[in-house]
């Protein structure tokens, strides 16, 4: 059966070895309380609250799916007390602003829980993971009275938030919408429209549920430059914050999907239902993206959660599944067949799957760190260099995440051989779970628009130079590139790098990579001033290629950390650095390759995916 | 929602430009009353057949599934009407022996059907499948008496065969199994054990189920060497072939599945069921291998046809859905947005799925044609080369068409959006059922094993040279390298060649990929000498090499059809030509680009793989 362990080794290792965070923590006055053992204290009781609580919902939420009876939505049985109990806890405000009752934790620790929750439970997840998103908008636009009526309570988990975009005829284009604000007189508005795919639109775990919904004012302009952004709640919530009458908010059904079936799916009808207008009008697009950097890095989380409780699920089948001999002769004769993991085609999959989850967990914790720099140091330089690395990297974070974690969960159903298909050894769930973290949230191609068009051609590669100054100054040495010097406790000189081949090998290979992206955007901006399919023919291979060389450079920093732990007899012990330091090669010799092919296909041009006559499709 | 079409112009143009079937099968005695225009009849036929019948049952098929009541298992609505309209219209023995009422027609026409069935209704394609490959197995090795008895029930689809290899505890490693055969002194045996996975092994299509059944003597060797194999019906069958008792076979229930719902996948309990002998004993793994070759092209075509339908149904979706502008200014600017087929991505979507499916199809009908001049050729030599090409050709069909497929379905998903996740739309439907074909008919990673192992290093390198041989011939223009000269009609000789400088790419192409190929073997072969694990550990990644190899064949293959088309004013028709040709191009550009990676990965050798301890995974 499916099998999870919060991997706390790793997460503290990343968090303290590799990147530091005690020391990142105290230099910004925000999160300067927060020491390497409260973080741990956290993310300890974290892992144990959804380890018992959550995953063992997971597989029976996924049976069982919601369902719409009577225009209300039955979430699956247990999801009601496992929602009471996080709110008990405190889990719905990690992140939140604590003028509001939110905890104020930063980023790079909050993401390690949201792998947590993904991990145990994708379906559930979801219900957090749009309250955090709007919690954050609200924070970021709201009025204070808005806030002070609305914040506490979803920080409290006592109400959950949604974000209501989608329309049955426009999903990526937002412009097309035809929900419509008319004002009411009173400084309120009335929205009337219908919003498709709106996750947690309606659900039994809340007594109210607040929608952030895109609408039209009666004199907006056109397109995407006229959406503006409303709080609609489903009851109207009076003065002194209690609940009073229903509001127009009605749920039309609810979709069948693939997967997360544990997420209530809704459609949803709004009918000259009460609104405040949060931020300014016509904004609501520039509002709505202040956040999508937040929420786009946790639906990548999503990916990687995933893909770890299928590594962890296919590893316990695989020590208790026998069948064949080793290649070099049995290593178990006394039974009648060697475990599977013997194979060397088995070890390659089970590899390439730590490999992937271990990379990708330091990348979102190397994003979130970013994000945090962004929100909260006090020097506006760091801010701003950080800000920077996050507007890039965001959606690889969102799309690398979860194309690697999709892949990661399909390769590790194919240990199982034919019961990865049964659906009561679970390995086939998380392949429908993860499936969806492309696609929603802006699919990975919109992602890869995004980075190409946006992040890379519009400004002429001001982002991608940040990144690389940063990547550079990592590599030789300098403080880890950090402009706050928090690298310190990294402290490997280059001398020291110099003279250790395997290190050397890890170095020389994020130095190659650097190169190519380099040289590959150079080629990318060249030709987009001539040819305007230019970004989009190679957007997708360039997202990809851009998220190997983060990766490379990660599992540089992996690499010298375990180097450095081995050497110094570091804390998370011999067995792990060795593991980790296999990994990471088994990323340079078996994944990294592609990074080759990836520069001559982007070198392909546009003029292939152009040519064929669109009928002819 | 979904689409299909049988995809008779490409079929077409395979059978009739590329391959020169009708030459083909005159040259053979068996084939050589088949002409292009009856094979042409009958694929229209099966098209309308598949669209109208089994294609509107494909979406209600997963919905419903099958259900296990009673001991009895309840197939679909509408899979028994379906069932008795294929069998009446004598679409169950189109490849039997026509000894015993089989049609005896060639694989590479039958591979067509074969397509068409999967595309249209992967779960109910599996009970002809199976039902296939028992036939072949029994005309292989059943005496007479069993063969007039049960062949000509099994070619009507009066009756349906399965085969009964897995049980619990073994699914990979048949050597293990524990299902007994005693002989019962009348020259029948008792069978007794239980198999899990069993295609079709109980249903209400039929009125008998005729079970082959891998079980082991009482004086049997251990291990893999001491399997027979065995016949046993579900009711018995009197001399006369009416249908006596019930046998001791018994259903104990259904899998629920990830996918192909509509296939009844069951546990089956022999309890002293009645037994034939088929072949001699201990043999029976040997005699199974027999069918194999035949059952893993068709596994592969699943993946192939779920590949086109997955493709067809994202083009349908495409053509209608608006979202945003084409990257140059608007193409439909009296629109609120353009098709999303002006976007780049998309078109690189939907090329990928296109190259994938049109070179997968050719790639398939050429292994096709070599099962059957390894069949059926009078020319004893040219039945070698054939056999040889055969048994390293299958292992690929099998996994590459398989992996391709499933990455297909995966993309075509992609091109939806959010629509592509829900189960109205039925995309994720063609994900869910592509993903078994991966695992079943021997994993793909045990086919990747069975190259590396038994194709290549066991014999030094034979088999690959005999592919070598024909297509470096194939492309220095010598009558294809065809041993019987079938290719004169394609015709281009090198000059011809050389002078167009498309198809000088394409050329140049499959001379680097093959010498890649080649250099790659050597290399493998000579690793294998002195580490007992560097098979296992490039397995997979070999071939992967060795489909990339075969396509780019495959690719110049049918680019010099297209370009002889073009000049020749060929039946296919211009626009269909230089659709072939462009996606071609993007074959070579976008997809080709990955052998280099492979070839990267393969010489990194097992030292990485077999490095973690197994306690550290």
């Amino acid at each position: 059966m499916a099998d999870y362990r919060a991997p706390l080794v790793d997460m503290r290792f990343i968090r303290d070895e590799v990147l530091n965070a005690e020391q990142e923590w105290q230099a910004m006055p925000a999160t300067a309380e927060l020491s390497a053992e409260l973080a741990d204290a956290v993310l300890e009781e974290a892992g144990r609250l959804v380890e018992a609580e959550l995953f063992p919902l997971n597989q029976s939420g996924d049976a069982q799916g919601c369902r719409f009876e009577g225009g209300e939505v039955r979430t699956p049985t247990g999801f009601r007390a496992a929602s009471l109990e996080l709110a008990q806890g405190g889990w719905c405000g990690l992140g939140g602003n604590p003028d509001y009752g939110g905890q104020g934790l930063p980023k790079l620790l909050t993401q390690a829980f949201d792998e947590m929750l993904y991990a145990s439970n994708a379906g559930f997840a979801l219900y957090l993971t749009l309250n955090n998103g709007a919690g954050l908008l609200l924070d970021a636009y709201a009025d204070d009275a808005t806030k002070a009526r609305y914040l506490p309570r979803l920080y409290a988990g006592e109400w959950l938030g949604t974000m209501c975009l989608t329309e049955p005829h426009c999903g990526t284009d937002l412009g097309l919408i035809k929900t419509r604000a008319v004002p009411d007189g009173n400084g309120q508005y009335a929205i009337t429209g219908s919003k498709i795919w709106i996750t947690g639109g309606e659900h039994d775990l809340t007594d109210n549920i607040v929608h952030l919904v895109l609408a039209k004012l009666p004199d907006a302009p056109a397109g995407a430059k006229g959406i503006s952004l409303f709080l609609v709640p489903k009851r109207q919530v009076r003065e002194d914050g209690s609940l009073a009458d229903a509001n127009g908010v009605v749920c039309g059904g609810l979709e069948h999907k693939m997967g997360i079936k544990g997420s209530a799916t809704c459609v949803m009808h709004f009918e000259e239902a009460q609104g405040v207008l949060i931020g300014e009008p016509h904004q609501g697009l520039a509002t709505m993206f202040t956040m999508m950097n937040y929420e786009r890095l946790s639906i990548g989380i999503q990916g990687l959660g995933l893909g770890e409780v299928a590594y962890q699920s296919a590893m316990a089948f695989a020590r208790e599944r026998r069948q064949s001999r080793a290649p070099g002769g049995a290593t178990e004769p006394e039974q009648a067949a060697d475990p599977i993991l013997v194979h060397p085609d088995v070890r390659r999959m089970a590899l390439n799957a730590r490999a992937w989850n271990e990379g990708g967990r330091l990348f979102a914790a190397f994003v979130a760190r970013e994000l945090d720099r962004a929100k909260y140091h006090p020097d506006a330089e760091v801010r701003a260099v950080a800000a920077d690395l996050v507007a890039l990297l965001t959606p690889v974070a969102k799309a690398f995440l979860t194309d690697r974690g999709f892949a990661t969960t399909v390769e590790a159903q194919q240990i199982y051989g034919g019961s990865g298909y049964c659906v009561e050894w679970g390995a086939e769930q998380f392949v429908r779970d993860a499936r969806i973290a492309m696609i929603y949230e802006g699919t990975n191609g919109i992602q890869a628009m995004d980075l190409v068009g946006r992040k890379l051609v519009r400004n002429q590669g001001a982002y991608l130079r940040r990144f690389a100054e940063q990547m550079r100054a990592d590599l030789d040495g300098d403080a880890e590139g950090d402009c706050n010097g928090s690298g310190k406790g990294n402290g490997s000189d280059k001398g020291e790098v110099d003279n250790d081949p395997e290190l050397i090998q890890f170095r020389q290979a994020a130095v190659d990579e650097l190169a190519r992206l380099e040289r590959v955007s150079e080629a990318l901006i060249e030709a987009a001033k001539e040819d305007a399919a230019a970004a989009g023919a190679g957007a997708h291979d360039y997202l990809q290629l851009l998220g190997y060389t983060a990766y490379t450079w990660m599992w540089w920093k992996a690499a010298r950390a375990a180097r450095q732990g081995l050497t110094a007899n570091g804390k998370s012990g011999e067995a792990f650095y060795r593991a980790k330091l296999i990994t990471g090669w088994h990323f340079l010799q078996r994944q990294l390759p592609q990074s080759e092919a990836l520069e001559r296909q982007i070198a392909a041009g546009s003029e292939g995916v152009m040519a064929l006559d669109q009928n002819l499709f």
